[in-house]
């Protein structure tokens, strides 16, 4: 995945729009222009990297001469105390972008790092550990991103590219198998269809409609391994993709994922990750 | 505070475009256009309830007649199981704007939440707690707001509209009494000047150089207690204002209150405030 | 198919700004403010009707307060000399939306009634008639809509919302093999794969990597359907969807739909649509 | 006549956006980043060229360093199987503007080629051939630059920048005399004045008037030599200026320019152009 | 004239977040928000009304129902101590929008005031006066809005609605013959062209090359009136419009009306027209 | 201050858009492409320069690679007869940029000029002359820059950053007391208070409540020299900053200054600056 270029400079330039508004009134009256300065970003916890890109792209937007010089790869785990990067230019440039370059990095490591963690833990079966929509609104390209530096994968990136019928449209259209035979009737040619089910009823009812994934909702470990294999057993089901969700955190998602589902999603790894802890420190220069 | 209308509707149209970008495609295929529903928020977890207007002005932007009927007031603290508010209207609509108005409604709600935590903490001293802006680019104008729910006090909104010398600033400027100097001479006459200060040294240079506010950065309760007398003690620091930041967490911050500062600034509660949970169920209607 | 209303509203503001620029010199200087017409709509040709709702939101969108009153609906075939809509209101504000209105309705009833004589040559078949990405930069939602409208289908929307593997992909990426096998690894598990071959050898190939659907390219006739029994013959092609395209016209449609594909997409639809002709006059009224 | 260049780059990018979305998943799985191509523009059919510069600025807008060779220039006439141009640089970002650049350069080169072909049926008669606002939606400075390239003159780009009193603004104002004086009186000074007709009594009260253009429509060609002769024996109509519209067509396009008028205008070269067929073809290089 | 809608709420929201950024922070913190007020506008020297619907728009744009009671109309003449309108709203409102109304008001009206005097200077003579391209960047819809209401004229909106040879483009072009001759063939047929003019041999140029319009800039009333008789003596003078320009003061716009000209553009009135002095005081209302 | 970069660029797009439109038609048919020219700024007037980088910004927006050679500085008084900067470039985007670039340009060194002529009048006393809000609405950047090249100083850039507690607020909060206890509660702790009196009582008021700046409003001189003595003798007063404002003219300014204020405020050297004249001339060059 590519960050789209004009996306994040448009974004970029908003962000720093509303740190910065008319002017930084503080490094304007305090430090001559003629500064030149050089920041540096260190790492003041273990954590995964991931948004150097994204620093950089902010500070370039304040002066396009300015990249930053990484000495980490974007998706590498790295020890509190290492040097992530590098940047010199004029020190009002470094100070005006310092805020929103480091809001960005601080997010974005931190979810790659919960993600990582995620990952780690259902290591040695199959399963993938996948994001939602329950993104930071505005944000949505760079957290998914994140997830993918933190090994993680990307589920649907909006309701226009995916077809995913949940509780809320069974009960809306009337049942799965009407719910799945419009869907199939008139959607776009190219896409899979998912239902999410809670129970085995919905299950069952599920894979007669022919939904290519199932979705199984709020299900224990010991619920989800049973309907693991109930889907296994059907001739019908041998093909279709497994995805859990609900109830499941950084404790439990071993046992999801030993239960033998291909997917597993988490919302807390985007609309819940703590920042990480990056400092960003500034030293005159010739 | 009120949020700007103006900017309130067009970052949703955008936060919109981000989730919905060319359609619902789930929907359009599975719910009849004609269908009704009525859709209820519940918290799921105890809460400081933030974002309601907001919530409704995503189903607004989708439809102008949809209006949220709400059952609680913004910066009220609910017990799990409280519905929070009723939305009737197209079911189409309910379902495009289901998610951007729990993302927003969920991460508003946690940063109030968590921020009520910390206030209580302080309750019995003079202490206010302060945001800072370390908040999610593009969404620093709720994430304020939702302190001011939570009970705390707003910083600075950006670099335009306070004077804050920190430890860079003072660095590149070759000292505090050059740079309070420079900024009394430059800034406009209605800002105060804060002072960034980390051992009592930088501290006497910014009563000798005039600060009118004092940042007590990275000290222990002891260090401050010590900090706040000696300020006290002196004749031209009896009007200056203190206020403490860094190494502050939910644990230690009555400490920190105790030790007489002003205000308690805290990254925090807005770059780490997890998401609370708020479930969004929709129930056909005629 | 919806056609999102903000969507819709931005570019008719932008297509307005275009027609009118900085006034209706004409119209301000000849006819007083206070006339008031009425405008109608009438077919001059033989069509199938699409685009009524957005002529009406270029006129509500210069007076909020105009709608038109249409005699037809959405999809339906009309003969020539049919009132098709109405529209009342101030004579300086039908004028200045006339042309934009008429531009908008002409091409959009000019793809149904394009895409309705392919639609009508195929009938009897199991073909579904699709549209392309060779759209009108700018119009492709209205592009769309209007191929839905003359009882075609849609494909792909952009090149984010399907993976379609074609000629200079396959020579980019080495080989079907591996470029199925890319995309099955890294895109999102709800969507199919879709392949484009232009030969025997390449679609066994197709088949043996998994693809989900085969684009059978630039073939006549004949080809296609001796393609079409070699997939149904293939057990691992029996659930393989088939879709032709390339070199076909109005007149020789009806024969690819007969070598039993399950669709057939055509640039020409939308591309190369003449207008169809359509007045708009107005009569001053009290 | 230039593009303008901010406005080129602004609505290619929204034409990019509008194909693109969240990004190109097929080519993003299946092509890996550092593989580089050379794109190159083929002619399947006879054509004026025009466009390639905007073709270009496509390319250039998703990287800033490509740029198309061309071995053609604007306007020229050449024949099927000749390469129009190539474009070297990463296989990614050639695939990702592919389609926005051919649909462009596929209609561009479709109204050029159509226009042409009535230029050249007038020739030898005194007559242009010019457009009018007939052009689609949000493309109309592109579709008037082509029409340019195809050896045709452009009319009025919009309502503000010419006074054409046609059928409706006479039958509002209350006739044409009235008409033309208030737009003498209301007008810049810098403003001619073209008045529509469609009748002998008309043509005299627009001399009468005063009219400095005379907008002869939906007459054939018999009437338009005969209102030509009428014009030119009127002492005051010696230096009017005559056009000729509606009713023309590439087949009669020459007996309306024998008949003596100074342009005959047509909607069809720009609302009806079919596009030309243009391939382009990417081979891996090193 | 009426200025256009979309673009007037368009300028106003950025005049808007240009004075009010992030918000009021004097009103929010010190009036409730229930407080609601009367503004009145009154004005404090003698002035021609201009630019009441702007200011209405400023506050409409803040709160949708506020509407403005006007007791004047555009363009009318009063007296120190006129109240010219009232507005009743939130108090918040008013006081929030009061600066830009006021900004408008005062610029608008002044511009209204300044030309009405230059008009009534040359009452009793065909001459109009008409404004110029020096307008303030941003403002020129309005300040040509406000000429009018004054009682003059409006000459090109911009670069592309008339042409007008000036004396860098006669020097580039080498000639005022040719430049007149590519102006023929090259522009749209509905345009008159314009040529600046500095002396006599310059003028018989002109007339020869058939200029519909001369631009006698930089002369003293004799000569214009030298050069008048000039050109109306001349046969292909007869038709010929003359504008004056240059050196023209309210002292002086007499004298060169009276040496025969028909237009007489100035650049002072739009971009040296002193603000008028009105006041905005609000009283607290039940 | 530094303009800031995009602020600046964004602006001048959109008033090249309205000056330029669809294009410049008179330099496009009557000036070659290939022709270069060297375009001149004279002074034609005495006066303070300000604003050549925002000119040079209009050039660049057009041609990324012209830049304006400069022969004076920002803020430089210059005799009339005086060169002050040149470009070399395409003529025909001299042409397209000399307007916009010459009423910013204009606009920009009346205003430094006009406040230069305020501030000479104070000379030798401890007065600042600051301006208001009442600049021209989209402008206000360019005229606070203007502002200081002249010598003065800027109060608010909006109502965001500073509190000014005014009469119709005072009014409306039902007191001076209670509105400056409401804003020392509510708003930031790094802004001072602002408090607008008009007579003794209120003085008194001001100096009780609190106030740390005073705006003494539309007394004279008498009055003013009045108040600063009463603010001194009193204890509490002694750190207050007074501000005039109201009625001050450059005639009378010195006098307000002797009274002994701190700042003087001016809304005339914004709202009523007159244009200064600069003429750009064109040659063609090799």
């Amino acid at each position: 995945m590519q960050i789209d270029r004009n996306f994040l400079y448009s974004v970029i330039a908003s962000f720093l729009e509303e740190d910065i508004g008319r002017g930084d009134i503080t490094t304007q009256s305090v430090v001559f222009d003629a500064v030149n300065g050089r920041g540096r970003f260190w790492a003041k916890q273990d954590m995964v990297v991931a948004g150097l890109e994204v620093a950089e792209a902010v500070f370039a937007t304040l002066d396009p001469e300015l990249e930053i010089e990484a000495f980490v790869y974007e998706g590498e785990p790295v020890k509190a105390g290492k040097e992530l990067a590098r940047i010199d230019g004029p020190a009002a440039v470094l100070l005006a972008g310092e805020r929103v370059a480091l809001n960005l990095l601080q997010r974005m490591a931190g979810v790659a790092t919960l993600t990582r963690k995620y990952v780690d833990a259902v290591q040695g079966t199959k399963a993938h550990v996948v994001d939602t929509r329950k993104t930071i609104p505005g944000l949505r390209m760079l957290d998914k991103y994140a997830v993918l530096m933190g090994g993680g994968r990307n589920h649907r990136f909006g309701l226009d590219d995916g077809i995913l019928i949940k509780d809320n449209h069974i009960a809306l259209a009337g049942g799965i198998d009407v719910a799945v035979r419009r869907a199939r009737e008139q959607a776009g040619h190219l896409h899979k269809i998912e239902v999410e089910v809670g129970n085995q009823e919905q299950l069952q009812e599920a894979i007669d409609a022919g939904a290519d994934v199932i979705l199984l909702d709020n299900m224990n470990p010991a619920q989800i391994a049973e309907a693991v294999k109930f889907v296994r057993d059907n001739e019908r089901g041998r093909n279709i993709l497994l995805e859990a969700s609900g109830r499941i955190t950084l404790e439990n998602v071993a046992e999801y994922a030993h239960a033998g589902v291909d997917f597993i999603s988490s919302g807390a790894i985007t609309h819940s990750a703590p920042a990480v802890d990056i400092s960003f420190k500034i030293a005159r220069i010739a």
